[in-house]
């Protein structure tokens, strides 16, 4: 395994060097001799800051990306997205998640907790680029009996780390309380629950669907979940709009990561993410974009931006989800979520790490770099990838990008001929 | 004057070339002979839309970017940008609007309307960097008599087109209501309607501001300014948040233009814009980014999507503000309200535009161009600016960036040297 030590480059208010080797930041301090390592890069008029970390995404629904914006749900899902979902075939889920892939590096994120059918695809993608994931194995009671039993038989193969490429763990992954039912929702969780996995939900993302669950159970779907078991597991519940202080009381209390997806809220009306609320309660909270379909990228910075303007717009104090806040969401809490040890530039932490250019106009001036990161920049001040000490982008180029956009350029034109035909 | 010809470029659904020549579009047809021009850029994989207008800014606040987030208004104002902006130059003015204008052009802005101090600075900045401005000629009674009178003869002296570099315009001013006498407003707003200047003010921003109205006047500020004849001119008017539907109603008929600052308004909890009741009322809207210390960043782009949202989130309804509307506020609403035959890449049009490259990862799949524009996209799309037929980007190159840069962050360091020394 190479070595790579940054000369020069800001951290935390400094000057510094940071040295990497096997993966790990194994020292952080001025003076250190480029002979220990591999590969030097300088770090000069550069900042070290921890990579993003996605709590919630779909990732190869990239190639639906604006395929069906400003219409209303039923009919942007009926005739638009379900039917194109049909014509997808293994090929395009796998070009589809290169190209997200592409997009998330590009945009400086390390990590993504992914949701979506056939997660062989986007594993194999994963594996190839080098980031990291939690890849749910995915449920829905319309998939049909035999595609339910395959996916616990590929959990099951799949239990020990060895079995998985390295940066992957799998989550179970039942998709809503209004697509899986009752009996395979309880057999989800006691799943994961036995196998000390992640349990990744869609939860009470719509008035619909509490509606729906409370005409159906008497109760609200954080209730209903909570009674049936399925808060035991280690819960990652997406979205979470449509919930009262005592929910989130339980929800605190059951230890479940919530999932703030504002861009996607807000542009499908869903409602809005009760922050402050969330954050009387105590419960846990960390940042995602969901899917290209509903937000249309994949851009962590930007919605730390919009997490933040919606806090303080929303409950009329600017004081509430400051930069400070909002990056922590993005970086530390998601990684520690999935049991990363990562998400901070610290000694003994595994080397995932981006490097901002200080010289770009976006960071100028810089009285407050994390500010700047949240509030100003784009992706230009982005200018180097890390990922478990492995280079993903240096000088704003990653390696193989030009072939991956073509290729995925190539499954949306025939996903368009293939439902064309019928 | 050189002419330019742009090959193979996508437009409006079909390949074509685009012939410019003496600042205007001459020629959109296909086939066009390389050899007729002086210059030919290659659009292959390239569309060509129309750049960005920018409705409302402060362009020299660039300087003070991220300087005090996340703080109470009053704090804000009274602890840190007021003391910061006493410490300005006329040096620091000129080096934050060169600023600004490097961080507009590389995210496809070419025009702005713009409201600070000591204007000729930031004129001198937009005739070096090729840009189109408003500038604002601005008045506070807090400035003082001179000041004022100063004020007045400048814009006495430059009523004349020949005595302003091309693409500059100049605009009256005024900040506010509770910045500006009632005397002062009656003699800006005659002085605009005589002379025909836009008449640009902050309007009803803030909930205190119409209740200060209310108790002064016994009215609200929009009916305030009508009594006084301050809506005689052609008004821009920037925020324009706390207004119920008869002074929309108002508005609508004097024919102001509103500018929409959705980030700004929720960064300092301004209150949401009534966009559906602005509708309703057949106002005229476009699109404004406010200042870096309020934004923090300049990028048209970002606020086009943060709009979109905005509006869909609030009136619960995702059919509101397509992409294609909130483009259009943008782009072609916004060069109107200025009186520039542009905002349109249409043959007689002054040939400003923008490239993209849509093999930009963000671009792909391309099921619907305006909609990746506005809802997918960051400014790694754009690849190349024209305004007024001249290239102020080519392949993401803006020549002299990193001497604009530089300065800045001198600028930056020398005023946070000055204000330590009180």
């Amino acid at each position: 395994m190479s070595s790579l030590l940054i000369k020069n480059v800001f951290h935390n208010g400094e000057t510094t060097d940071v040295f990497i080797k096997n993966k790990i930041f194994c020292r952080i301090e001025p003076g250190l001799d480029p002979s220990l390592a591999d590969q030097v890069i300088d770090g000069t008029d550069k900042a070290i800051i921890p990579p993003f970390y996605n709590g919630h995404t779909h990732s190869p629904m990239t190639l639906l990306r604006g395929y069906a914006d400003d219409i209303p749900l039923f009919e942007w899902l009926n005739d638009y997205i379900w039917p194109m979902e049909k014509v997808m075939t293994a090929e395009d889920i796998y070009n589809g998640s290169r190209l997200a892939l592409y997009e998330m590096i590009r945009s400086g994120t390390i990590f993504f907790n992914d949701m979506y059918w056939q997660q062989d695809q986007t594993i194999r993608a994963v594996e190839e680029m080098g980031l990291k994931a939690a890849i749910g194995v995915t449920f829905m009671d319309g998939l049909g009996k035999k595609y339910i039993e395959a996916n616990f038989d590929y959990l099951d193969a799949h239990l020990r780390p060895e079995t998985l490429p390295e940066g992957i763990t799998l989550t179970v992954a039942p998709h809503a309380i209004y697509t899986v039912s009752e009996a395979l929702l309880r057999r989800c969780a006691a799943y994961a629950a036995e196998h000390n996995l992640v349990f990744h939900i869609h939860l009470s993302e719509t008035k619909q669907e509490v509606e729906d669950c409370v005409k159906a159970h008497g109760m609200t779907p954080v209730r209903w979940l909570e009674q049936i078991g399925a808060l035991e597991p280690q819960v990652v519940a997406a979205h979470v709009i449509h919930v009262d202080e005592e929910e989130l009381a339980i929800l605190a209390s059951r230890d479940v990561t919530l999932v703030h997806n504002p861009v996607s809220n807000m542009k499908l009306c869903s409602g809005v993410f009760h922050f402050q609320k969330a954050q009387e309660a105590g419960c846990r909270y960390i940042l995602g974009t969901d899917g290209c379909s509903s937000n249309n990228n994949l851009d962590m910075r930007e919605e730390m931006k919009v997490a933040a303007l919606v806090a303080k717009s929303r409950y009329k104090d600017l004081e509430l989800l400051p930069a400070s806040t909002v990056f922590k969401m993005a970086t530390k809490w998601g990684a520690e979520c999935f049991g990363l040890n990562s998400g901070k530039i610290a000694v003994g932490k595994a080397a995932d790490a981006l490097l901002l250019d200080l010289n770009n106009e976006r960071m100028i001036p810089c009285y407050n770099l994390i500010s700047n990161c949240v509030y100003s920049a784009d992706n230009s001040v982005i200018d180097t990838v890390i990922c478990n000490g492995r280079l993903l982008m240096e000088n704003h180029k990653v390696p193989g990008g030009a072939e991956i956009v073509a290729l995925a350029k190539e499954s949306s034109i025939k996903m368009l001929e293939r439902l064309k035909k019928g």
